[in-house]
């Protein structure tokens, strides 16, 4: 029985600790407290206890006593302490093991497991809570886009391809576009979610010896044993055949499936980037946010950018855990320690990071109708090319003639106005007596500005819907309020 | 002395095309015809022939005379003749309706269509169609697994964690441990499969707006329109408000699924290469394969590195993806276009490539058993300590004092071979009265292998009888040969 | 209608090879001559060639009716006769000899080298070669970036950060900015290039054991047999203590150098996107292009977003690259093989084509000076009010006065134009007795555009001339014609 | 003139901040000081500091006492003070602003500056700093190898390609081949610390304006002010033409100089894990270090397979740089901060966390050549066919029969050794009249280790003189001793 810990010096602390820039800047509370130091000592410490009463309760001699004089210290979190141990030992997992027992002056947690029974499961813990944040905030995105879509449905917009005006759609279409894309990488994350398999007690490597030999031999008790442990983790499912750890490429697709979420978003951000630059919307300030003192007018779609940021952030991740992918070695190796200690927490905090500003941006974004309306009427003549033509037809031109004579003018008036002078396309059209239209006549085209949107309200309608039913599927999304940014 | 080659003709100095190197070196023919020149062409006119037939049934004035003349030339396909036509216009897809406009000397295609209504949705048929391919050599391969992990079910073999002896495992559990990972691949990769959307017939920004000029702005029409021709190409689900393009993280979401079954073959082959090298087995050689004239007995696990080569290229085509998805500009622009071009057909060549070398390698793997028995018999005396001592506290030891006496001499022994002797290690316990153990005693324990394997031999059971009802499930997967490697 | 086409042979259904996209349509012939197939050969034979030479004038047997019995057939390529021997032995080396053994018939060729011998260093040839043609063309493109920065030297226009209007630059300087980032790029390349190393003939571990019993164990025959071939094939410098192959990392570090050129030039065509998007300007159309046949006027950005797509696709080279990197077995293994047959040739051919296509958009950039010239218009009030402000203060105004008065209408202004009114910027001004400034006063601020750029124009004196100065170091640089583009 | 700043109320500190795991764990001291939060707000109130003196020296009114005000409190260095106040103003630039003048009751900093001519500076500063460090461990690194090299220079060492024996060569050539990796790494790194650039003072979007207004629109004068901040800072050379932002692509160079040197590092530990793994060698234990408590003996290559993680992490870094290379809007936006604040110090954290370790394994390395030795006898009569074929040869056999005999003994004793019997081939050999070699003969063309390895003693001579005189050049690096690990 050792003696209870020593109290460690307390540190000299030279320098403050270097903080993570991705938690305390960009991170909520929740999934910080899923993956601090804290947290994580936490979390242990409820799994080894839960192991304890399995274990107990199929025979192995743990006292009752001793378990709870693990629970009564289970929240003296002194991470301090634990540095030190770990400095002396150079085994983090035999630091936390010495901490706890010299707490509970007990030793009889991690009985017949090895270090990754304890880390894999830990952290798979850690990701499965995780996923549960994301998804909660996901759909709360979700429902942000079809508000804004809902809200946007019918403004006329110049939608545009190579960037470039091409055929006229609705703001909300284009939200709602965007919010398809972030669908469908919803669909592919809740299908992870609802799956993620937990490695399970499987022992030095794979095989179980240890619980084994410490229930006898005996493989029910063996099954009831992870079993246990397992529900109560909260898995649904758990790996059958597996090495020293779990297969890394699961972590690739935890990544991946976040970098989906995140790149969904940022094509929105991107495109939210190009329309505030035209003077289309802007993704609003925060009470209190400083613009440039020089220019006070200017507002930056800094939060957009974020995203981006966030997105290219993530990619690393990807590659991160790309890079450990395909690279066990027998029943595993280490080589992926250091990266899974930065690639799992940091892709947690950006995406973390990420929807809170997207859904900042879903609350303070303001457009500009007037503005939209601006570059509508100025590129409507362009786009409803096909539609004169066809009324040209019925009045009786020739389609080939109607086509040539309207290209005509379509080329002349871009050119007018690559010079500095008025389109007149308008105008133009009305003066050809090969199209047999007036300037009245073409301008009521030209307000009919419903004929020109096709689908877009109905696929508004859609997305709408189903986001909403989405919704209901998952609880707090449709309440969950952002953080404020820094 | 060799005889001469025939004299080949003279090389005329119009040099010949360079081939893509994944396709021709390493792809199966199914996988590349669906991805050659030609075979796009093929599905490109199946896929207007579809539209014209709709788009008659659903009052378009197109003469049945018309399509007939299409379908009559539709397999007369000159890749040279629609090459000439696009470096004239610089633009594929007018060359090629050109090149069938011209064959059937009708203008009856592609009405209401803009390029990417073609092109987005063939590229997405062969998507659709590779992933077939992929899915059922996936399952092939679990099979593979399957059936070595039961032929080795129960060789006693040297598990490794951080490559140095750690406990005892079966080469059929080991076997199993990396089918569990294609599995765990698999599984992904099948939900993804079953609801690949296609983008369908949404027009220059998705709006539907040609299709509603030309159906008289029946939107019922319209969605008739895209269910039938959707229904044609085979697809289950569509996506609803697109913009010109579909969400480009959805090549993100395919190319990063393959890279995960990739990933998780090169973790099987990296382990395999590991264990060539310590001369337990062998990839196998293919019937006149040369290996190197130097060293005959030489057995390069080359198939083996091949397959992590080909996961690495993977990694590269997640990098290609992953830089298109999150940059959108609006309604969408063709930044991606070349990208797509080299990323989409190549990762399928890759994975396609990789898989059909994996299944030689499964199909052809040697095992050396004896020297697999010589190894265990090195090893076993130190990773059976743990069972030594606990016969050592039944015969009356103390637990303390038995873990203190083994540790001396597996510390001893491991010296004694870093220093060219032999170990001694049963000699040393036998000749310890701390452990009340003679050497027939510990040569009975060490020969008790089946107690060392915990759960192995039943983790290979639930790994085979989960492959098995998996393949049950995908059509041709049993009965799927590889073909021949390069 | 158009006419009947000629009809095609029919098909015969042995496929046509796919071929590579990026070599057949983006790459130049100087490229592809380096990296296909036959290109290959010719230098695998005539560094075989050299070999033998070199061993015969070091005392080998080597009969000179031998070497020249190879001399003669060496322009004879038969690549289907190489494939067939290939397809039997499984071993493309061998394939290679046996057919030049076969044409020559003889056997001198390869004596004492291994495949890596030969391949290791002709890859390299192939890239020190390559090199040289990208270096050229970037030169010439820095070339092309100074004739544009020097014609727009002094034209003003609205400089944006997070793209909106921020403070006037000039559109050379623009220009300049993105050479400055190529310029950078180069530098880095241009150093590499200056040292790019030889594995050199090194035998199967590095030792070059077989060339040292080829030579009587004479250490000095050894290296000037070495030496001679290195010279023969134009290299600088070789390593020294290499294994079976040279480190891989100098294929990342050769891609990411290609990588990093490449990016230079997507910032730039990125820009060019946007700006094309507020119709700035043009990318221009070659000869006999197709634009949009349903909207003729529409100028799309396709080779800006092209070299966008080529920058990503190297992207995916790096990390293929990447992946090799750092993951040597021992002298070596062939995991590289496979990934470095699709890397090297295919970020060759992609750099490729993106510098002939920027070169093209250099060569066809079209700006619309009024419509860059209304832009400054509208944005000039804003953009200049800390200059306002200096004048208001000169005239006695407080400054903290002036300041508040400025941002005030700043505001007021920016809001009328979100609400689709004139702002009005430079009546409020006026009409603000805070600030003392007339209507004239304030248009005569605003006409000095020339103080508004600061060092622009100086900028871009320097840029001009260090590109020239480059470009006189790189011979072929000035006079390079890019390619017509598909 | 501001008051002093009101203090902020104490943060309440539920949970401690979550700290960067990279640098707390891995970083050393010297690194961290660099990018702590604290080492970035000295190093900015020193350039504030430069920049007012130069400010001052041309004629700005920035009174002596203010200067002296801002001295005096320079050290005064309050983050969390820091952190309330941009929690407030929503921007961190402005925050350390007005900390900084309210501890000096001032109000002369950041005249004429836009935030990115701060921060772009202090950021590459960091950089410049940092290369420093690194260029010292790299050196010390090469150091490392060069000193084990040369102690191992002539142990003989069965090279292997393919993981499988291939021909001989020696440990210390073996090291000096992953030296001479990681020289060209190195040289490349040099190359670049040799010329890192400095945006300097260049303003909102690169033209200087502000300067020139500040300095009365005086090109020298805002050309003194550049240099002499530059000269301060230490760099050697500035960017002309840049924008808001010097170009990304940079950040790619130097993360992707930082990835080179790592993965060089990472093919040695990757070998050195595949020795451990056959017992040749260990990495070593630190003092204090525990192993296995199951199993004492078992010697992990945790450190190496650290390394191996690092350089999986810096392929991350890359991946995120290079997501933001060729990504810049106009004259820049802030897409890339986020990114920037991550992959920057992350980067410098791993690559000298990696380095540390390397470090460490050199110093602690050790290795058993009686097993090493084993390995060689085991395998010497495979490797040494060539060297008796050659014997046999003159002792009047023909080449061919002599070929083919070995060949067939090779195969046989092979085949002995993989069904667990005695290889036998010397046996084999002299029983054999073909050969015309007895026992005695063929022994002591085995016993003559020395011809067998080539040119592999004099490279590691090469490689050692290389590796000191490159050390010569580089203060500190002989003496650099690492710090201990965690």
């Amino acid at each position: 029985m050792p003696k209870k810990s020593a109290q460690p010096a307390p540190a000299t602390r030279i320098a403050p600790a270097i903080t993570n820039v991705l938690a305390e800047r960009y991170a909520s509370p929740a999934i910080k407290a899923i993956w601090s130091p804290t947290g994580r000592v936490e979390i242990e410490r409820d799994y080894w206890i839960a192991i304890m009463k399995a274990q107990r309760s199929l025979g192995i001699a743990i006292p009752a006593a001793a378990i709870s004089d693990y629970e009564k210290v289970k929240d003296q979190i002194d991470l301090a302490s634990i540095d030190a141990r770990e400095r002396v030992t150079l085994h983090d997992v035999k630091a936390r093991i010495e901490e706890f027992n010299g707490l509970a002056g007990r030793e009889s947690i991690h009985l017949g497991l090895t270090s990754r029974d304890l880390t894999e499961n830990v952290e798979q813990l850690q990701i499965l809570r995780s996923l549960t944040v994301v998804r909660q905030k996901t759909v709360a995105a979700l429902l942000g886009y079809a508000k804004r879509a809902k809200q946007y449905r019918n403004i006329l917009l110049t939608g545009r391809t190579h960037n470039v005006p091409a055929q006229p759609t609705t703001l909300g279409k284009r939200i709602a576009m965007f919010g398809e894309e972030l669908l469908a990488a919803f669909t592919r994350f809740d299908e992870l979610s609802a799956r993620y398999p937990a490695r399970g007690l499987k022992g030095a490597v794979g095989t179980q010896l240890d619980q084994f030999t410490l229930l006898g031999g005996d493989a029910k008790k063996v099954a009831r044993l992870e079993q246990s442990v397992l529900k109560h983790l909260g898995f649904k499912s758990a790996l059958g055949a597996v090495g020293q750890v779990y297969p890394r490429t699961l972590d690739f697709e935890v990544v991946s499936a976040l970098h989906q979420i995140g790149a969904a978003a940022a094509s929105f951000a991107t495109t939210l980037r190009l329309m505030a630059g035209q003077g289309l919307l802007t993704e609003g300030f925060q009470k209190g946010q400083v613009g440039s003192s020089a220019m006070p007018h200017k507002m930056n779609a800094r939060n957009c950018e974020r995203i981006c940021g966030f997105s290219a952030i993530l990619s690393g991740h990807v590659a991160m855990t790309s890079a450990l992918a395909g690279h066990q070695w027998n029943e595993g190796d280490v080589s992926c320690s250091v990266v899974r200690r930065v690639a799992l927490p940091d892709a947690f905090y950006a995406i973390d990071g990420l929807l809170e500003t997207l859904l900042n941006v879903l609350n303070q974004l303001t457009v500009f109708p007037k503005v939209i309306a601006a570059e509508s009427a100025r590129n409507l003549p362009f786009l409803a090319t096909t539609t004169i033509m066809m009324a040209a037809v019925k009045k009786g031109a020739g389609r080939e003639t109607a086509h040539a004579a309207i290209k005509e003018h379509a080329l002349a008036s871009a050119a007018a106005i690559r010079e500095g002078r008025e389109p007149g396309m308008v105008e133009r059209l009305a003066a050809d007596d090969r199209l047999g239209l007036d300037a009245s006549a073409i301008h009521a085209i030209l307000a009919d500005t419903g004929s020109f949107v096709g689908a877009a309200p109905a696929q508004v309608d859609t997305f709408v819907d189903t986001a909403r039913a989405t919704a209901r599927k998952v609880k707090g999304a449709s309440s969950l309020k952002p953080g404020r940014l820094l």
